[in-house]
Parts: C-alpha cells; sequence; structure tokens
C-alpha cells in the first residue's frame, strides 16, 4: 500500500485520534491547565503504543512531563529523535474565534482549531508516517519520540532534562517539524533561526513624580534620557552600535547570499500586506538578509508617566523599556547579554540611574545544507511538492533546536510544513489538508531517502 | 474677634466644607466624570451662598461649568475679582497613595488627599477669608468669585467665557492662590509664570502588531524611531534645536538675574529632597533661572508595545508619547506649536507615519512688582510670615492669568501659599494646617491693606 493509499484508508481514522489531542486545553502558559496538560500528554502515550512503538515513558519536570517513546529495530541502525510539543498558545481572544477554539473541525479542506498546526498537526503528522510505515514493514531506522508540553513558554525544563538524559536522547539527527515554508507552492526548508536576547531598561530620576513647571528644566527627565539612550543603540544606517556586538556574527557566503537573492520576494505585496509605504533596516542588505542572516534590535515596549487621555503635565519618576535582540549563529546570549549592559552603562548620563536587566534569551541555530539527512529531506520535499525545496533562514527562534545541538550535539532538521496563512499563535488557526497530507508523504519519502 | 480666633472656633466646619469638595472625583481630564464635575460646581455654589454673597450662577460651556459668584457691598467701590478651579489631576498611580486620594483625611498636622492644596484647599482659603470678613463687617470692597473646572487640561473654555462676559468679569485686580512660596520660612510672590505647549506624538509603523523574529529588522519599529525623534529635540547642552524656538524668549536684564542669584537656594537641600544626586538643565544658567526664565522641554508620558511583566516579543504597531515645553513671556503658544509639528515632521522618517496634535497651550504671565495690590499683598505676607517676601518667577503655567491680562485687561496677584513638598498633581498630595492657616491671614491682611 502506498503512503497514499494510506492516508485514504484511514482518513477518519487519523483524523479523529489527531483531534482527540486538538479537543484538550493543554495551554502551558496557563498555571490552571495542568491536569490537561497531562491528559495530552497521557493521550499521546495511547497514540504512540497504539502506533507500534515499543516503549513509551513521561517524565516529570518542574513544569508539564516529557513524553520519550522509542521503536528500536535494531541498535547497530542509526537513530532519528522526532521533537514536538503538545502545548499551544492560550486561545484569546476568544472572540475573533469563528468556531469553538478546542472544538476541531474541518471546513473548506482545513482543519480549524488551536493547535491545527502548531504543532499538534505538524507533530501528529510525523505519528501517522511512523504508523503507516510500521504497517508497511518499511522503518528504515530506529525512531524515538520527544513531545514537551513548554515550547510556548520558552521550554524552561528541556536543557535540564537534555543534560541528565544524554543516553536516552542519543540519536544521530532530530526532526521537528515547527516551522513553516514559503508558501504552498514554494517548498522550503528552514537552516537558520534567529537568537534572542532581552532586556528591560528602568531609568530614575527623582524620588517621586514632579510638577513639570516647578521642576521641569531643572531635573533630568527620565523618559527624555531614556530615548537618547535608545537613540545611541543604531546609528543612521541600522548598524547596533554595541562595541563587540558584531564580533561573532556568521559571515554568510557569496553563495549563500545568492542563494537568498534567489529565493522568491515580492516586496510589493510584502508591503501592501503589512500596510506600509517602505521598508526601513540596516543598509546593506535585502529584506530576507535583514530577517535571516542579520542580528537587529527591536523595543518590544517602552512606558512611563502619564499615558491617559489628554495633556496632564508631569515630570515622572522612572521610564521603561523592554529591549530585545534577535542574534545570528555563533552571536551567543551569554556574550551579548553584558556588551548591552555594559555599553548602556557607558552612554548612560550621571545624572540619571540606569538598570538593565537581562530577561531571557535563546542561541541561534543552523543547518548545514551538505548534512546527508538535509540532503534526504530535500529530495524528500523534491518529490512530494516537485520542486527542489529552497533553504531558507527564518528571523524567529526556536530555542530547543539550539540546546539539542549545545547539550547534546545533534542537528536538527527543520522539516515545517506549516504555511503562513495558518494563523498560529492568532484567532482561527487552521491547517490545510493537503499540506498535511503532503507533510506525511513528505516525512515518509524522508526516511526511504535516509543514509546517515 | 481676629482671624486667628475665628479660624480656631470655626476650625472643623471649615474643614469639613473643604473636605465635602475634595471628596468630589472632580477630574478635568477624564470625559467620564462630568456628573462629578457638576456636583463640585454645585457644591461650591451652596458654600459660597452660605459663606454671605448675593448671588451665585453657574455658566454652562462647552466643557464644565464655570461658577460665578458676587458680594457687591458698593459700586463706587474697587472689586477684586478671585480666580480658583474646583478640577483637579488624575489620582493615578493610585497603588503609590498611602490613603485614599478622595477620601480626605488630617494626619500629621496635614490635610492628605487629591486637590488638598491644587487648587480646592488654596480655592477655600479666599472663601474662609471671605466668611471671616463678612461677619466682622470689615469687607472693604466689592468681591468676585470666579471657579473654573477645566484649569488642569488647560482652560479650553475660559477665554471664549472672558470674551463673552466682559461686562460680568470686570475687576480691578485679580487674585490667585494656585502657586507655592520657596519655602514655608522663606515666603514668596510669584511674579512670574511660563507657558504651556502640549503635543501628543504617534508614531505608526505596520497595520498590526507584528511577529519581532519574523518581521525585526526588515520592517520600521515606532518605538525606536519615536526615542530617535525625542533625542532630536534636544542638544547636548540641554538647548532646544526646533528652529526659532528660542526668537521671542524674553531676555532677561542682568539685574533680574542678579536679583534670582540672590534669591535663597540651598542645591544640596534640593537635591537630597528629591533623592537626586545630580542636577541637569540647560548649560550657562542656574537651578533657578533653568525653571524661572527659560523655556523647557519634557516628555510627560510614553507608551508602546508590550509593558507587562518578563519577555514578550513584539514589533508594536504604533508608539505614542506627550511632550511639553514650558515657554517664558513673549513666546507665543500659537507661534511655537506649529513649530514643533514642523520640525517633528522635517525629522521624521519616511519609513513612518509621525503625527504631532497640540493638546493644549498657555501663554506665560509677569506681574510688574510695583502695582499697588502688589504692595499690599507684599505687606500681607509681612504681617503673617515676619518676613517680606520675594518676587519669584516660577515654572508653573496658569495660563488663565495671561487670558485675564490678554482679554480683560486685569493684572493678576499670585498670592500662593502652596509648599514644594505639598505633592501636587502627585500620590500623596497634601497641604499643611499652617500654611491653610497663615494663607487665610494673609488674604485677610491683603484686604485689609489694599489701596486700589
Amino acid at each position: 500500500m502506498s503512503i497514499s493509499e494510506f492516508i485514504e484508508l484511514n482518513r477518519k481514522s487519523l483524523l479523529d485520534d489527531l483531534f482527540s489531542l486538538l479537543r484538550i486545553q493543554s495551554i502551558s502558559a496557563k498555571a490552571d491547565h495542568h491536569q490537561q496538560m497531562l491528559d495530552c500528554a497521557n493521550r499521546w502515550k495511547e497514540l504512540l503504543l497504539q502506533g507500534g512503538v515499543d516503549s513509551v515513558d513521561i517524565y516529570p519536570t518542574e513544569g508539564n512531563p516529557i513524553v520519550f517513546a522509542k521503536k528500536d529495530i535494531n541498535p547497530q541502525m542509526p537513530t532519528v529523535m522526532v521533537y514536538g510539543h503538545y502545548d499551544v498558545m492560550p486561545a484569546e481572544p476568544l472572540e475573533l474565534w469563528k468556531t469553538e477554539p478546542f472544538e476541531p473541525q474541518i471546513i473548506d479542506g482545513h482543519i480549524i482549531g488551536r493547535g491545527a498546526d502548531d504543532d499538534k498537526g505538524q507533530s501528529f503528522m510525523h505519528y501517522a508516517a511512523f504508523k503507516y510505515m510500521m504497517q508497511e514493514h518499511c522503518l528504515p531506522c530506529n525512531i524515538h519520540f520527544l513531545l514537551e508540553g513548554e515550547e510556548e513558554i520558552g521550554s524552561p525544563n528541556l536543557e535540564a532534562f537534555c543534560t541528565t538524559h544524554k543516553e536516552l536522547l542519543k540519536a544521530d539527527i532530530i526532526l521537528v517539524s515547527d516551522t513553516s515554508m514559503l508558501s504552498a507552492d514554494k517548498p522550503s526548508i528552514t537552516t537558520g533561526l534567529r537568537g534572542l536576547a532581552y532586556w528591560e531598561i528602568e531609568v530614575s530620576s527623582a524620588n517621586r513624580d514632579l510638577h513639570s513647571g516647578i521642576f521641569g528644566g531643572a531635573v533630568a527627565n527620565p523618559i527624555n534620557e531614556l530615548c537618547k539612550i535608545i537613540a545611541r543603540l543604531q546609528d543612521e544606517k541600522g548598524r547596533i552600535l554595541v562595541p563587540h556586538f558584531y564580533d561573532d556574527v556568521d559571515i554568510v557566503s557569496d553563495s549563500e547570499r545568492q542563494l537568498i537573492a534567489a529565493t522568491p520576494f515580492d516586496a510589493e505585496e510584502y508591503k501592501s500586506s503589512l500596510g506600509i509605504d517602505e521598508l526601513h533596516g540596516e543598509e546593506g542588505y535585502s529584506t530576507l538578509e535583514r530577517t535571516g542572516i542579520r542580528p537587529t534590535l527591536d523595543l518590544c515596549g517602552i512606558w512611563g508617566g502619564y499615558t491617559g487621555e489628554g495633556s496632564k503635565t508631569v515630570l515622572p519618576a522612572k521610564a521603561y523599556a523592554k529591549l530585545s535582540c534577535r542574534l545570528v549563529p555563533h552571536q551567543s546570549f551569554d556574550r551579548i547579554a553584558p556588551l548591552m549592559q555594559n555599553y548602556i552603562a557607558q552612554i548612560a548620563p550621571s545624572y540619571v540611574k540606569v538598570k538593565v536587566t537581562p530577561l531571557h534569551g535563546a542561541e541561534a541555530y543552523v543547518c548545514p545544507i551538505n548534512l546527508p539527512a538535509y540532503k534526504a529531506a530535500e529530495k524528500a520535499y523534491e518529490e512530494v511538492f516537485g520542486k527542489r525545496p529552497l533553504p531558507v533562514r527564518r528571523g524567529g527562534s526556536i530555542g530547543v533546536v539550539a540546546v539539542f545541538e549545545k547539550v547534546l550535539g545533534i542537528k536538527s532538521i527543520l522539516m515545517g510544513f506549516g504555511l503562513e496563512s495558518d494563523q498560529i499563535h492568532s484567532p482561527n488557526e487552521n491547517y490545510p489538508l493537503y499540506m498535511w497530507k503532503n507533510g506525511i508523504k513528505t516525512i515518509v519519502a524522508f526516511y526511504k531517502n535516509l543514509t546517515l
């Protein structure tokens, strides 16, 4: 039986199984959803056992448990570890959903519901492919499944789990389906993800809010000073002015830049979908380079003083900002965080107090396109989508792949089959059935092509 | 009965009456507080009638009503018009108040609550002095009361009211108690007030909040751009960079600068009361000059993006700021407002949309110290405080006094009895009872000394 025949024959039961996961409100951001997290982990355990794994263990962590399953056909054979996450984003704002977020439905050929793509829908494709290969006795290697329940809150317990379970997690390659393609007819594989550094800045002046008429002009204004500091973080060419910030930036080869330049990109469509007249970023780089291979600096929030209606005059005591940098491969969060702190301390004027607190960090990741597993994925996409997939560096951050590389020394292939129209993290999340089916087929083709 | 005896005898009822005003949340900046504004105007009407005025009228305006009361003892006698405002600033941030802002209390000899000083507490002193003079039959002239409900939002309807009620508002001098003295033992009378210009800035980029990983670096960040604009409003010497901003600035004579230099001012005490290590302002000017005779630029508020706990990444669609300038005599708000708008339009980058909306304006004011009414006030302060009060130019703005001069041709005497420690416009606004009592006594002494 071909994989296409298998999907058609088992369409209903496969979708029923997926829907059983989608119905569970496994929202990791909500502390009172602990039972739903356990329910979802247990439901995965049942499915994996039905699919034919040898064993499934649910490992408790300080947060939500990790599901780990094994199917070892031969210890001498290579091992593929599939990573996915069973937690989902909150569904709010609920009023914008056209259906119930946790009552999955098929409408116009799309699975609709929270997690339809991210990541229940995508990780389920690996389960379906595994079930097929078990039934057809064509599994060419060992498969392990690692499913965590905290990806949407930054995987706070995954690194510790990897560190203490290195032997268990040994594998030759990791497959992750948690990213998107350029579009349905432009297959692509994500080969780079940016890292992240995140700080909060607090600028303080007087010990209380002051009357701006009585004290204005004589006492430093923390908003004015915060803005001046922020204005000095980048020059007019969009270069970040923190000394040594670019020291470790991966210099992308001309040939890779040519590949990026060949990536289909319609600037007019991009601008019109965002409602902007002009693109803006670091001088000397294209839009795809700016979001893919260059580090960036974005204020994510700012606040201070009077922010209500009308014209209250006040010289505020404090002002705050949330500052983030996306990092590229080889830039380490641990190195960048103090560089930023030192630079701001150096440019901050003596007449205000400035505190910079690092809040969060994630390392960048790059997948070399000459890896045998990458080649197998590339061939699989080409067989199913009829076009060779483009290697694409994306701007987002999936901290876990950097953790796998750092702690386990294993590369991940980001075999994502999402589309930008899937509305992940937003109301009306959906996943087209044809992408879901093509994803399953591509995964099966990957195993067929794999030579590790 | 002396005024001191009168205050002691009527202490409770006077404070009860004041507290009845302080309990009303007459916050003019909040559009949904219209009923509270009416309540406060009506409460003033009741009090003034109790105090013995001939008539009280509540004049509707396009905003909050104006309360006007008369006590005419003889049309041939001079008329003093008392101006005050019954609106107060918003009480936010509420969490910093140690008591309920609209539940006034006496704690350690201080009246605590929003409006305790500004301006319910201060304008009430005129009511108490009037009540005393009525009881003792020693009122030497006609008294009119003009109480408005929009001072804290820039008196948008007062000028039109003055223009259409010139006959009604005829007076020889206007008394305003809405300013501070240098300190409790350094009596002073404000002879100059700065004007005010106030704008809201809105910077917009994309049509929605974006994922900072996917779009960061390629799409302009409105917070980054807002900060850059703000940083370009002043140079490193504290000079405002708006072209022609200083064209009309009143050049203060050397002799007046010498008077300012002779004003008692303890920089160490000033810094220590504010909890700052260093003063900061325009190069080449002293602190009293910076707040008295020089225009200034202060951000009163800023907001945009994620301002909650932790590290949410977002590339926000919009960012906002509230910008204010204090103006000095001869600088006209009508001229400065478009200068700022034009300058920001000129420095704003083309890749974001920038909107600058003038919200509020007030002209500066100067009171000549040789006016007979000023002399009467000076003598009254000396009698009560034991020291001749210093004429001082202050940084705050009371736009109405410039309006009175322009439209009615009447000078105002700024008989303020606030202290810098009163925390007006801030949490825990308070007013020392001894200042309140001395203020009432000084006002009574003023009428005794008045020869118009």
